[in-house]
């Protein structure tokens, strides 16, 4: 049993040796459907689809995508790596675990283990962001929005991790997940995974969180990111941004909870984080079913960027940032640490 | 044709001379299917089923159950006033709608001539609120939430009635509408409404309206009440708090639109009004399909207080309240105009 395995059971990305089989989040959590790929192409699209999600995952993913490149395709790399960069926009997690295979060459063997080293340092980073973040907690509620638990990591989770940290650790007593729309992960995965670890759980409304934090229930808001800029700003799923404004006006603590991976010193600030836009049947159908009028049009970006000044801490496996700028970004992650 | 049908094609409420058709609002934007109640228990059914939904039209069709009971039912009256007045708890049209009927007696014939005349006058109080509304506009963008149109109303709509007059006066460009979780009133009334009317719009998730004010697109929020209080807290959609939140931390300007009908001096703030908490199963399932893994719970209050303070203008048929606080209010509600 690796150590994987014994640190959580599910998992989202699983590397079979010959392929890569993706549980398929898209049917859960009552269909547990692996898809499997056998080339960077097909890793692509299923990233693309949203088989696999989570910036995390996405990486580990991708990463997984360039060892059947060198395996299977015979093709040169540098297009492999390019179908998976294109894959999606917004998390850098992507481009950070692609940029660490290029640097390996085209050795079959050296990427697997590469690509097995992303895995299990990712994991290991959530345990440790785990006990950072659960340091921070004083007890009571916390809120927390789409899914960043084994499902979208190697395991653990980042902001789910701190949650399953921090109820280990009797420093949270009752959960709140955002249901996520228009995918749901909110209800689908965190609810999923918050109900197998028997962490006391409510599932509410995304439009519900600020009547939720005026009733006092909630002490912090914790959420993972798709990618940190230089100065602290975080692009996450839709809706973080919203949830910060919200908690600065009830007093409420905000943390974000991401490895070093997710930090871009290049991307100056959020201004110059692209956003993904993603297709408007997302919002004009529920489950296949159009549920709006025909001629109807939606606006669907799936992002947005929480400005670091409304984050009360930023958690990496680096260390924690209290109040994140520029400076205090530099001092942690340009510092040599690696 | 009567003065409704030449105002708006489509219709909540419809009395047939024996029985009132109710157009089946959980059915749409696809269906068109009508529920006959002849009884006041059955239209408090329908009421609480959500067949009939949005605060004024909530009143007009309770009226028509009273009416409906002196015909049919040969009961005491007191009984079906006490079962329509406990099929909502939140919207104060219905109680307000109710003790109009109430004050008129038991004839069958005087009871039907005060429900058409408050269907009567709130078509007249929109299109009036439609005016004063749409003069504060400015022209750019407006978001608004749930639905608040001809659907929620005798016709015309209170928010959505400013936005066709705004509209149609060259005072708005493109509008916006939250999707209004969980059940998609936006998404499936106000588009419907919007897309039929020819008025650009653009459905969004309820968690991308801070990132849409962001980008700058939105000039104002417009948003109906189930109940506003003697100091101007008000009571509407769960959603409405985070937009008004969202909206200050933006300079985004807030309007709520309401009748009259709507205003309870008897409540003194927003901590008093009642808020209606929903079955959880309204968040764990999708059209009938179930979503979140079993045993999961959810919290589902269908309302929420946006307090007098984050409002910027309340509009009704007797005139506008800018920042509203209980002096205004009592000058405007208090001072002997009817």
């Amino acid at each position: 049993m690796s150590d994987l395995d014994r640190h959580d059971t599910i998992r989202a990305v699983h590397w079979r040796g010959d392929r890569l089989s993706l549980l398929d989040q898209r049917r859960l959590p009552f269909e547990e459907v692996f898809v499997d790929c056998v080339s960077a192409a097909e890793v692509a699209q299923a990233i693309k689809d949203l088989v696999v999600r989570g910036a995390p995952a996405i990486g580990i993913a991708a990463a997984w995508g360039v060892v059947l490149a060198a395996r299977n395709e015979f093709a040169r790399l540098d297009q492999a790596l390019a179908v998976l960069r294109a894959s999606r926009p917004t998390a850098v997690n992507l481009m950070w675990a692609l940029d660490r295979m290029q640097g390996v060459g085209s050795d079959p063997a050296a990427l697997a283990a590469e690509a097995q080293a992303i895995q299990e340092e990712d994991l290991a980073a959530n345990r440790r962001m785990g006990e950072l973040g659960a340091a921070l907690l004083d007890g009571g509620g916390v809120l927390t929005h789409c899914n960043t638990g084994s499902l979208a990591t190697a395991g653990f989770g980042t902001a789910l991790g701190v949650i399953r940290s921090g109820y280990g650790a009797g420093r949270i007593s009752q959960v709140y997940a955002g249901e996520t729309r228009p995918w749901l992960q909110g209800a689908r995965l965190t609810m999923y995974e918050l109900v197998r670890d028997g962490i006391p759980a409510q599932l509410i409304a995304d439009s519900a969180a600020a009547h939720l934090m005026r009733s006092g229930a909630v002490q912090w808001v914790i959420v993972g990111a798709d990618r940190i800029a230089a100065n602290g700003d975080t692009a996450n799923k839709i809706g973080t941004y919203q949830l910060a404004i919200a908690a600065r006006h009830h007093g409420v603590k905000f943390m974000v909870v991401a490895p070093s991976s997710t930090v871009d010193m290049a991307t100056p600030d959020g201004a110059a984080i692209e956003i993904e836009l993603r297709a408007a049947d997302e919002l004009l159908a529920l489950g296949g079913k159009r549920t709006v009028v025909e001629g109807a049009q939606a606006w669907n970006p799936v992002f947005d960027v929480t400005p670091a000044t409304l984050i009360d801490a930023i958690v990496t496996e680096r260390g924690v940032i209290r109040h994140p700028d520029r400076h205090a970004m530099e001092n942690l992650f340009l510092s040599g640490h690696d």
